[in-house]
């Protein structure tokens, strides 16, 4: 297992609801692709959402990300973690 | 007091070391702007590195990045967090 740091753009006005929102979709798939997404940080102004998670690959969190409806812009894998 | 998240790119090959004496160079000093660095997260292949602090202001987070010699490519307020 790998973390991984994904950004989503486009979030302009982004509201805690609307990102609460997404995130419980995700929590309510997650285990199907073995991924869990443990934080987000979302800035409305520049519409920029980070999204952290531990999953087998890159390719697992889009699963579930696009299933949500929401898919990545950028996946990361972030092994060195400070 | 806002968490901001911060985006440093060109750091290909990034060392865990090489990450924490950053990292330590910025809790060094972090006091004198009133910063507090949480965590930081890189990916070595692309060479991008996230970092979660909680700070007055941005310009307090690029000061404290900048005397430490890593100055951020981008700063976000982050006041959603999930």
């Amino acid at each position: 297992m790998t973390k991984f740091m994904d950004v989503h753009r486009g979030m302009v006005g982004i509201t805690a609801e609307q990102l609460h929102e997404a995130h419980d979709a995700d929590l309510a798939i997650q285990a199907e692709e073995g991924v869990t997404f443990e934080q987000a940080w979302a800035d409305p102004e520049d519409g920029v959402v980070y999204c952290l998670s531990e999953a087998p690959n890159a390719e697992a969190v889009q699963r579930i990300h696009q299933r949500s409806g929401h898919p990545a812009d950028e996946i990361h894998p972030v092994p060195l973690v400070v």
